[in-house]
C-alpha cells in the first residue's frame, strides 16, 4: 500500500515527497519521471516540447543504484525561480479567488511569496510519485490516459486555439474539462463503503487546485436518465465469465471495479491570476493532464491495483 | 475528531455503527434521530409522513442517561423485514447495474439477499451519526440543508410529479440532482492538500449509492467561464474583516473554507431495480436528501467544524 | 489487514466489536470462540471449567451461514450481571488506583457503574477477535501459547496456591507475570521503524488493564549482558538457508521477524480492588493468559502474519 | 496532532523527516536543535562536548524566517561520512544480531552499507522533531528528562567507567537501562483502550534500536507486590482537588494521565558490533538518552499534551 507524504511551498527551499510502501526491487525509470515533469511544466510531451529538462529531482533515500529498497523513497526538487521580491506587494494584500485569505484565517500566518503551499507547483511531488505508480501499473497491464476534453466550452482544436489567443490578448484566463480513462483494471478494486473506488478517485481529483467538479461514467447526464436507459446489461457466457454490453456505469458498481474501463471528467475553473501580462498562464488545462493521470495512478495503487 | 465505523447487510441480523471521538457531555436528542430516520425511510419529514416510527435504534454503549461519555457510541437497528426468500432466485444471478457481480469478483462470496452490504439501507447508520453531528454543529451555528433540485431533468414540482407517475406506470426509474448548502461555517476548515474541504465532501458524497457526479460552487459551469467572471472579489473594510461580493467559489479557496456558504450538487443515477411492480421505489432522490445532509455533517465535524 | 473497533462499558447494554478486513470465505469456529470466552471468564480451559458457557456472543453482520463475507463482522455480548446498585456508593468517590479519577478528569463525566470503559471486561471483544485471528494463523502454521510464569514472585504451583489462599484470607490481591510464545512465524514480518514487530506487540500488551512491563527475548536481563554473550550467531548452510544457534533476540532483529520463536513477558500489577470479600478476584493472571494470546494474535495478523 | 514521517539510510544521500500538524506561529530554536544533535552524536551536552557542531540540519519547507507556517516541515541531514567501501565485505554476509538477514528476508534486497535503514542513525530525524516537540511542551510547563540508570548492571559512576574501559580493552560491548521522567503533564491525556498513554509510550520506545524492555511506574516489581502495597491512595481536599500520596502507578491510571509524574525505564541490549577496534562504540546508552527524551516528547504531543 503506497502512501505519499508531500511538503513544500512554491518559493521555499524545495518541494518534495516521501513514498512509503513502494515494493522493493523496482528499477525506477528516471527518464520517464523527467518526461512527466516536462509535461507538467509545459503541457507538452518531451518530444513536442523544446525544453528537454525542467525541474530536477534528487532522490535522497529508498534506492540503491536506482532500485527500490522497500524503505521510504524521499525526493526533492529545488525551487530555483524564487523571485520572492516579485511578490513583496502581496505581503499585505489578499488576491481575489486565491487562498491568501483562507490560509491567513486558518494559520494566522502565510507564505505570501507566490502562493506558498496553495500553488499549483505543489502538484509536482504527486507527478513524481504518479510516474512511479504508472510504472508499477503498466507492468500489470493497467494504462491511464487523460486529455483535454474542452476549454471554455470549446471542444475543437482550432476554436480552442482562437479562444486562448483571445484570452491572452485580453489578459484573461479560461477553464475547461479533462477526461481520463483507466484501462486494464481487474474486477474487485475498491471497498464497499468507506473507500469506494469512485470516492477515492474523487477525493484525489479535488486535491488538484482549481477543480470544481467530478463525474464518472455517464455522470451528471444520468440524473436525467431513466433506469431502462442507464442500466448496463451483461451476459454470462458458457464459461461463466461475464460480458458487459454497455458501460454507462463507468466500470464501477457498488464502489468496486467490474473490469470495464473506468472513465471520468474533471472540471477546472479558470486560473484566478488575470491581467498580469506575458508571464502568466491563460489556461491550466494542458498542464493539468499529467496531474490528473498521476492522481489516478496513485489512487489505483492505493486501492490495490 | 469523530470517526464512524459502520457494519451490516440489508438482510442480516442488524446494521449499525460505532462513533468514536464524540465529545463527552452531550445529551443526544432521540426524537431528532428518529425523525431523521423517518426522512430516510419515507423521503418525508415526520410531520408530513403518516409513519411515526420507522427503524428503531438501540444504543449499546457510550451513553449514561442519554448523555455521551466520550467513549465509543455503538448502536444498532434490527433488520425486521428480512424476507430473504424473496431473493432466493438471485442466488445464482447477477442483476444488471447492481453490485452482485463486483462483490462476487472481489470476495468470491456474497450476501445475495437484497443487496447485502451494497444496499442503500447501509446508509442508515450514517443518518444516525449524521443526526448527532448536526446536533453538535447546530450548537455552533452551522446549519446544513439539502433538497431535491431536479428529477429526470425536471425542476418544477408538477412536472416532477407527472414524470414520477409515468415512471411508476412504466415500471421504470429515474435519476436526479440533490442540492446542498452549509451555512455558518467558520473560515479555516480543511487542509491545504490531502484533506481539502471539497475533497473530503466529495469523498463522502460518492460513498452514497448511485452517486455519479459532484460539483461545488459554480461547478462544471466554471469550465466554460473566463477568470474575469469566475473570480470572487472581496473588500477589506476598515476593521480588517473581509467581505466577499460574489461566491462562485462555493465558500472554499485552496481547500479551506472562507466563511461564506458552501454549496454543492450531487448527481444520482436512476435506481437500477426496474420492472418489479409496486414494491420498488421509482426514484431515490427524496430519500437521499437526508443522507446527503448526514454525510455533509459528518464531513464538517471530521474537519473540525 | 484486520482492523478492530471495540465498544462498551461493563454495565451498559452490551460490549462488542467490529472486525474490518477479515478475509472472505472463512468458516468461523463458534465452539472455539465460546471456549476462549470460558478461559477469559474463569481462567480455566473449557474442559477444566465446570462452566460450559459464559458470555454469549451474537454476530450481527459479516457472516452468511457462519462464513465470512469480507464485510465488517460486528458482534455483541449483552451485559447480564449489571447490578449497578452495587456501585451506587461509587458515584461520588474515586477508588484508589482505579481509573475513576482519570476518566472524570478527561471527560468531566464517567460511568461509575463497575469500571465502565476501564473494566477488564472491555477485553472481551479482543478475545473474540483474537479467537478468529488464531484460527487464521493456525491455518498458516502459526501457534500462540501463553501461560502464567509467576504470581507474587513465586513460580512453583504449590507456592502459588499457598500465596493465593493467603491473599484471599487477608482480602488482598497479588500481581504476576505472563509468558507468551509465538511459533511458526515467517521471517519478514514487522516494519523497519514505525511499526516494528516488538513495538506493535508492546503497544498491544499495554492495552490490557494492569500491565506495567513488557520485555521480549532476554529482555531486561540483556541490560546487564556483554555483546559477546548477547549476540545470536547464525550459520549459512550450503543451500543458503540460515540457522540461528541461540535466540537471545527473541526472534526479531531490526523490528522484523527472523523466523525463530518470538517470546516475551508481560508484568501485571495486583488488582486494585481489595478487601471486598468473596466476590472479587485475588489475582488476574489466570484470566489474563487468553487475553495476552488474543492481543498477540491480533498483532501478528495486523502485521501480515 | 503532530505526525512525523521519516526517511533515509545511514549511507544514502540524506536522512530526514516531515512533520505534519505542527502549530503555526512557533519560532523554532535552531540552537536547541543543534545542541540536541550534539547529544545524539556524542552522548554529551554541547557544553561538555568538544564538538560544537555535528550533523547539520537543512529545513526545506514549512518555515518563513524560522517561524512555522502550519504546513509540513521537511528537513534533511546529509550523510557525509559515507565510506561505503568499508562495508564492501558485508555485501554478501549477514552480521550476527544485526538486521541484515531480516531485511534481506523481507525485501529480497538491502542496503548493505553500514546498517542502511536499520542503523541507529535513523533516530536522528526523531531527535530533530523531538527538539521541536520539547519546545512546544516547555511552553506548557511539561519537562522531559532522561538519564542513564545503569550500564552492565552497574549504577555507580566509577564502576561504570571501569566497566566501559574493560569492554573497550576486550573489544566487547555492554547494555544498560535509561530512566525517563515526564513532569508537568495535565490529567486526562491518553485514550481508554487503543491509545493508552503507556501503550503509545511503549510503542515509541520499542522503535529505538536495541530496546528489549519497557516498564513504567514500579514496573516489573509490581508483579511481586500485593494490592495493599501497590495501590496509590489519594485524598480529596475541601476544594475537591485530588492529592496522591504515592505514585507506584507512574502517573497513569486506566491509560490516562492523573497529573502526577510519569516515569519509566527502557532496557537496551549491548551493541551487536563487537571486536572492531577503536571506531566502534562500546555502549549506546549515553547517546540513547536524548533519543528516549525525543520519543517521549513526540508521544506526549501526539496524545494532546
Amino acid at each position: 500500500m503506497i502512501k505519499l507524504t508531500t511538503f513544500g511551498e512554491s518559493h521555499g527551499a524545495a518541494i518534495g515527497g516521501v513514498i512509503e510502501g513502494c515494493p522493493a526491487g523496482l528499477k525506477i525509470d528516471r527518464k520517464f519521471i523527467a518526461d512527466e515533469l516536462v509535461r507538467r511544466a509545459t503541457g507538452k510531451t518531451s518530444s513536442e516540447s523544446q525544453r528537454r529538462e525542467s525541474d530536477e529531482v534528487e532522490f535522497l533515500s529508498g534506492l540503491l543504484d536506482d532500485v527500490t529498497l522497500g524503505t521510504p523513497i524521499a525526493y526533492i526538487v529545488r525551487n530555483t525561480d524564487a523571485r520572492s521580491e516579485d511578490y513583496e506587494a502581496l505581503k499585505d494584500a489578499f488576491r481575489s479567488s486565491h487562498a491568501d485569505y483562507t490560509y491567513q484565517a486558518k494559520y494566522g500566518i502565510r507564505d505570501w511569496r507566490g502562493g506558498g503551499r496553495a500553488s499549483a507547483r505543489t502538484m509536482l511531488p504527486y507527478v513524481v510519485a504518479g510516474a512511479i505508480a504508472k510504472q508499477i501499473l503498466k507492468q500489470k497491464g493497467i494504462e491511464i490516459h487523460a486529455e483535454v476534453k474542452s476549454i471554455g466550452g470549446e471542444t475543437e482544436a482550432s476554436k480552442i486555439e482562437a479562444l486562448l489567443t483571445r484570452c491572452r490578448a485580453e489578459g484573461d484566463s479560461v477553464g475547461g474539462i479533462v477526461h481520463c480513462s483507466i484501462k486494464g483494471l481487474p474486477a474487485g478494486l475498491g471497498e464497499p463503503l468507506d473507500d469506494k473506488f469512485q470516492a477515492c478517485l474523487a477525493k484525489a481529483m479535488f486535491t488538484i487546485p482549481a477543480v470544481k467538479g467530478f463525474e464518472y461514467g455517464d455522470g451528471f447526464a444520468m440524473a436525467s436518465m431513466r433506469g431502462s436507459e442507464a442500466n448496463d446489461q451483461m451476459t454470462d457466457d458458457e464459461s461463466g465469465s461475464v460480458e458487459f454490453l454497455t458501460n454507462h456505469s463507468g466500470g464501477i458498481q457498488g464502489g468496486i471495479t467490474n473490469g470495464e474501463e473506468v472513465f471520468f471528467n474533471v472540471a477546472f475553473k479558470p486560473i484566478p491570476t488575470i491581467g498580469r501580462g506575458d508571464r502568466h498562464d491563460v489556461c491550466a488545462l494542458p498542464r493539468a493532464v499529467v496531474i490528473v493521470e498521476a492522481m489516478a495512478a496513485l489512487t489505483v495503487i492505493r486501492l490495490g491495483g
